[in-house]
């Protein structure tokens, strides 16, 4: 008798996103008329790079021709996207990363829900909370839990985010020892930044009880305020400790095309049960040969047209835009009598709603055909927020602005 | 103190292919004047079919222009990807399959990959000897094994493949109870095909024992002959004891752009250990929605094309191609005085060398400039053999052949 998974069974309701996206179709379906505006998912809308485009084509031609066709590449990734990661992500910034520490893949959502397989079934986890939710799904499915009730899961450990913090923990808010975290800066849902002395205190930490920190840097680009660290290694020390991922996702509008990378450094460890020192690159390379074929040639190609000068200056203006979304809605809510956290250097707005997150979702769902996500998706202290995101055209975010104000006046 | 997945480390030296890859670069650095003909990993070598590259284009176009962009994809795939493969690879054959049954994903290694995480830690796993790697690696790491010795793990059914079987184990061949078996025909490596009582007898047995066939058709494409069951579900109640996995990889030479699909039928069950049936479709769709984001949408449009008549039209023509090419090297071989499986319905050829294995692949390499892979690498029952890929230029068949003539006669 082959038997499932049963921690598969734990994992509460459907995926956040899911959800939504089905109470979305149900009021569409319900108002065929109705023009619904998604700042919700966090979906980017703008079209891509021109320097992009162009160089996705030159890789579908590559692909049509004899000589210059490429077959299965490097699981890690192609040399020239890797060389030019750590280039133009790192060491023009003065963070010490190299190429082949840097691991492409197909998005940063796989790589985050990827990496707690390098790990034993017993290690402590703390995440966030509000907390992206495949932090948690990926180690509840590992059998890294118990059940949940009233939105944790027993055997996790949370670090709350409110206003009182920040929203932004430290390792003081530990309530008891663990072995990995995972931190998001900008984070995703608040769109609060973290200091480098807060991810400083991080890296300390983590270096001091041979933990581990798993870094979500998907956001890095929508970073514009001088001495907001771009990356965990922007830290002294970090690079014994931590583990970072990006996405070219909401950098460069990839959320349809998938590529990210994940950077695990040489000399970074974990440990036997007796004590023995493991590298983890090595690790994380057996993954990947393993489980994984590579990132799209194409994709690669396009990725690495992010870091020529037409396409970082067309990537960042897009950003640009997406940014003043954010300060246009943030003004609006602000004058609304709302405290919204995020906003700047992040695309997203964590607005805190006074009330039920899933009620006040379904009010601006119904009543101004705005779709927003319930904060309470994120985690119990999401509850009494929602998350808003400024992926969308300058069009529809003056219409959802205007809408907003007439429902929430 | 942060602890390693200790099951990592009980795998064997490096990935078969990794380890080929190495000893052909060697061999390259140290005559690098050597013009080296691969008919080893089994990468496809000849550019994709026009229809597929014009899709391509038309879909990077849509990407350029806000009305038409495609960010996040449902992760399992886009409806006009799922309704061709239903229709197209399962309904117009007769068989039954529905477009919500079918998992797009970014290639069948990745599934067949992470299909085991569905199941329970304890279940019996049963493979083919000699075996596609992937089956037996992601197994060992999710601590379904102990170690190895002797090129099998101890804790996994092995059903040895030799001429005495046709290289077609049956149910009768299983030393113990097993609730899981890993299929894959045509065969990698061996080339050997099922007929349909063969895998009718598997499906007879799963059903008897509540077990569970991963069926990996990955080179269905290549079949030619007549009564050969292209899909599992061409067996009668396989829909109630089976999982299918198919690749656009050989089928249209996607092996760089990243395309599979998995499909797991409505009804299909595990069990909890109180004996509830469990539906795996939800767990699936699970599993591809927490970890995973969709593929490319780019690549799934080229997906699409190979359905097309000038698409499907291209890729049959090229998979003729490389079945010539087989043709050709199996004729060789058979004259030289070898046995040789396969190279009918299938690109692979699993050539008895009467020999060590690695030490035939070393003399290829080394007086031929040849890479093969060598059996061993496949499992202990490979010993003996290597198998040879079609996949390349007829120039370059024609050269090799010459080659191994002139070394093996």
């Amino acid at each position: 008798m082959v038997r499932v998974n049963e921690n598969y069974l734990k994992i509460q309701a459907s995926y956040l996103f899911t959800e939504i996206a089905h109470r979305v179709k149900a009021h569409q379906d319900a108002n065929p008329g109705a023009k619904i505006i998604r700042l919700g998912i966090g979906d980017v809308t703008e079209p891509l790079a021109p320097a992009v485009i162009a160089a996705l084509h030159r890789a579908v031609d590559d692909e049509a021709a004899r000589e210059t066709f490429r077959g299965y590449g490097p699981e890690q990734g192609y040399a020239f996207l890797r060389e030019a990661v750590a280039k133009n992500d790192f060491q023009d910034r003065g963070i010490d990363v190299a190429a082949d520490e840097v691991f492409i893949s197909d998005g940063a959502k796989c790589d985050c829900g990827n990496i707690q397989e390098l790990f034993d079934a017993d290690v402590k986890i703390a995440v966030t909370d509000p907390v992206y939710p495949v932090y948690v799904d990926t180690n509840v499915m590992a059998g890294r839990t118990g059940t949940s009730s009233d939105g944790r899961y027993s055997g996790l450990v949370y670090l709350s985010c409110s206003a009182a913090n920040g929203f932004v923990p430290s390792p003081a808010d530990l309530p008891e020892p663990v072995d990995v975290v995972y931190l998001c800066y900008p984070n995703n849902p608040t769109g609060a930044t973290a200091t480098k002395e807060q991810l400083q205190a991080w890296v300390d930490w983590a270096n001091a009880k041979k933990a581990l920190i798993l870094f979500d840097a998907a956001y890095e680009a929508f970073i514009r305020t001088p001495g907001i660290p771009h990356s965990i290694y922007e830290c002294a020390n970090a690079r014994s400790c931590a583990i970072e991922f990006r996405s070219y996702s909401k950098t460069a509008g990839f959320t349809g095309i998938r590529c990210g990378y994940t950077v695990v450094p040489k000399g970074l460890v974990a440990w036997k049960a007796d004590g023995t020192p493991v590298e983890l690159r090595p690790f994380w390379t057996r993954r990947q040969t393993t489980k994984f074929n590579g990132c799209s040639y194409i994709t690669q190609r396009g990725a690495e047209a992010v870091y020529s000068p037409e396409g970082a200056a067309q990537t960042k203006a897009t950003i640009d835009f997406y940014l003043e979304n954010a300060r246009l809605v943030k003004d609006a809510l602000s004058k609304l009598g709302y405290d919204v956290t995020g906003g700047t250097d992040s695309p997203y707005l964590w607005v805190n709603v006074k009330g039920d997150s899933w009620e006040f979702f379904d009010k601006l769902l119904k009543e101004a055909n705005v779709v927003t996500t319930p904060g309470a998706g994120f985690g119990r202290a999401g509850e009494g927020f929602i998350r808003i995101s400024a992926f969308n055209s300058r069009e529809n975010v003056l219409e959802a602005i205007g809408r907003l104000s007439s429902v929430l006046a």
